[in-house]
């Protein structure tokens, strides 16, 4: 038996006692006993807040805020900026027909492989191939996921486990960190400068090398970027490529929003950066641009060792994709001619609006070169972000996320403006008054 | 500094080097660095095999068992045995008209909360606090999963932890013990004689109860059993209900089958059978009997706490059951007059088909009460079950699922009979033949 060098302490947290020992400077984990461990499964989730999540204002109890309230009601009709109205921008022509000649086709369709349907899943990847500039194995490397929230959970699934440090871009979307922390995986933050840079997204790449130093193996970010819209630009794509190789780390990039660009913005694909096809994973999907997100559909590509765990967890958490709905996916970069480049310049018209209201109110932000986020910064309140966004939906009829769920911005809130462009305008000078009423 | 009894060793498995460590007793794991926390995910994903998984097969390389073909190729049309037919048996009407009205909706139900449209969720539980005799919660109570496979993965990871001891039933569900595994559970089989009751199940409550007294807090169980129909008896279902109560055990039941029943066969809802509404969850959906798996719809219902942590999960998994979708439920326990019972009828007449094909050869197989499968158990084969399997498909045309996919029954095959009744005769005498040519 070897001498060991040997030390422990007990962490209380809550109802749960989380022992530490360390023997010879490492650290370890202590299993004991079935008690404490559904303790340790009740904390899990009790972090795993959801209450202030987009689309659940609904759970929310009113009573909360109303003591809080300055100032008279705003009226104006309900704008729901915590995802964008479909019925406003509606999917292209043909997707529901794809759907019913799907029902039609019955058993077939129904139960696809786990990874979805081959013959779609060889049209996808000759047009993400396209798309991205690199190859897409459509045997291989390519699956289909409930939506782009699927995929991004399988993903991290596949990659992270228990202590495994991830870098994590601040501000970024809410769930990748959640997803971090639920499989046990340690955020490294990596700081975005999205206001200070206009060329670049403004990625702090001393961090991210720092982060790799640091041992963290997997990048996981969003690009465009959600809250802010920012996209990286080739230099920064290039840099994040190179410090990956240099560090072995596995990149999962979230492009939901890259087909929807501002005035022809440049757009890097990372995994045509010269990274070896096994380190990328890209997630693409038609639920927001192309207003399909009733059919929960997303896509992962990329690397097929990735892929293959990705399937074979998907196996038992949802099966598949709902069947009939992958058709839907045969719409998917067939849009009539025209069809984004009018969808682009719609949502460009709204952007500039809502950026000059808050530009013009003194709240610094940054203008979206892609997607359909703004996340301007606001000024110090007298409530608090999480009472602010509650008031403004009870007194101003006005939905927002709170910057809080994408990082520590607790001076920001973050709206999706693919809306109706009359409502949206309305709804961001309410915001504006709200504002008013609530500076410190 | 305490003094410990401390020993220690090392397992290679594999490209990774798992450190067991002992201290006073208790079993650690060790953290080392993210190299090796890197190599412990991928083992977790060896382990998690579908290659043999109903559905799958169209990935397996055929070259591997050509060489031990024994016998002529057996002519006859494809039968995969691995899922229902859902274009024999066709969904109930009005499933795609309410789908087509959804998509009408648009937005509202595109986005709805994450457990699924609220006032879907009330028409479900009041048809659900119905059929099973206990009250259902509309707000609190009852959640929209992707499928049965989403509700099952989301029950799972809600209770169950590293560590912790899980009851499971042998035979049962496949994707039960891969679940478990997943969340570092660690599984207490429970032994089923199903070929020796017939009035019960043949659950051996001693060992239930021994799996309890050796710490395992939850149950997960399917009812009827899934593979071989087996019904529970209101005798068994009150046993394990008081054991569970003693206990304090948490009760994950699936009742997928549970509509789908022979000859007006009783049946007791475990929810209903006196526990604390905390201790019970229920998981049903309308895929199978219904025909309406291409749409992947599930329901959990039953404990309010349980039911909260599945939604926050779903959250990071999914966001939520697809919205059209959801719409689909509109139609469930609403089919026509006389549905149910001509779809129980038609399966009772293959059913009684199969099994006398089965038990003529010899081949002993319990009489299902309820569901679509059938467990046949065969005799010693010249081949391992899971070439047997591959040749049954190369050679006779006909898919089945291999035993082992549900816990330690190399003996045994699964058949989903909900199929052409036609077609199913003929290839359950192909499945006769080729037993006899393998047999050892």
């Amino acid at each position: 038996m070897p001498l060991a060098r040997f030390s422990q302490g007990v962490v209380s947290s809550g109802t749960s006692e989380i022992k530490r020992i360390d023997i010879n400077g490492i650290a370890m984990c202590l299993r004991n006993g079935s008690k404490e461990n559904m303790a340790s499964v009740e904390e899990k989730f009790r972090t795993l807040g959801i209450a202030n999540a987009p689309g659940q204002e609904v759970r929310q109890r009113s009573a909360d805020v109303t003591h809080h309230r300055q100032g008279e009601m705003i009226a104006g009709d309900l704008v729901d900026f915590s995802h964008g109205d479909v019925d406003a921008f509606p999917p292209p022509p043909g997707s529901f027909e794809r759907f019913a000649e799907a029902v039609e086709i019955g058993g077939r369709q129904a139960y696809t492989e786990y990874r979805g349907s081959a013959s779609i899943r060889a049209e996808v990847a000759r047009d993400l191939a396209d798309f991205t500039g690199a190859p897409v194995q459509s045997d291989l490397g390519i699956i289909i996921t409930p939506g782009t929230q699927g995929a991004l959970f399988l993903a991290i699934a596949a990659t992270v486990g228990d202590g495994d440090k991830v870098a994590i871009v601040q501000p970024d979307y809410f769930a990748n960190r959640k997803l971090v922390e639920f499989f046990g995986g340690e955020i490294v933050p990596v700081a975005l400068d999205y206001l200070g840079a206009e060329k670049d997204a403004g990625l702090n790449l001393a961090q991210l090398r720092a982060a790799f130093e640091a041992g963290a193996r997997t990048f996981l970010f969003s690009n465009p970027n959600n809250p802010t819209g920012a996209v990286y630009s080739a230099t920064e794509i290039t840099a994040i490529a190179v410090l990956a190789k240099e560090f072995g780390v596995t990149i999962i990039a979230d492009q939901l929003y890259s087909r929807l660009r501002y005035g022809n913005k440049d757009y890097t694909h990372i995994r045509a950066a010269g990274l070896p096809e096994e380190q990328v994973v890209t997630i693409m999907g038609p639920s927001k641009t192309e207003s399909l997100s009733g059919y929960r559909l997303g896509i992962a590509f990329g690397s097929p060792a990735i892929i293959e765990r990705m399937e074979k967890l998907q196996a038992i958490v949802s099966l598949r994709a709902a069947g009939y709905n992958q058709a839907v996916l045969q719409t998917w970069f067939r849009e009539p001619d025209g069809w984004m480049n009018e969808r682009s310049i719609q949502h460009q018209a709204i952007r500039d609006d809502l950026v000059a209201i808050f530009r013009a109110a003194g709240l610094p932000t940054r203008l979206p070169q892609a997607g359909s986020y703004l996340f301007p910064t606001l000024p110090a309140l007298a409530v608090t972000l999480e009472e602010f966004v509650k008031l403004l939906r009870l007194q101003a009829n006005v939905i927002v996320t709170a910057g809080t769920e994408f990082g520590p911005h607790p001076n920001s809130i973050r709206l999706n403006f693919s809306q109706d462009r009359k409502a949206a305008v309305s709804a961001a000078h309410r915001i504006v008054q709200m504002v008013q009423i609530y500076k410190a």
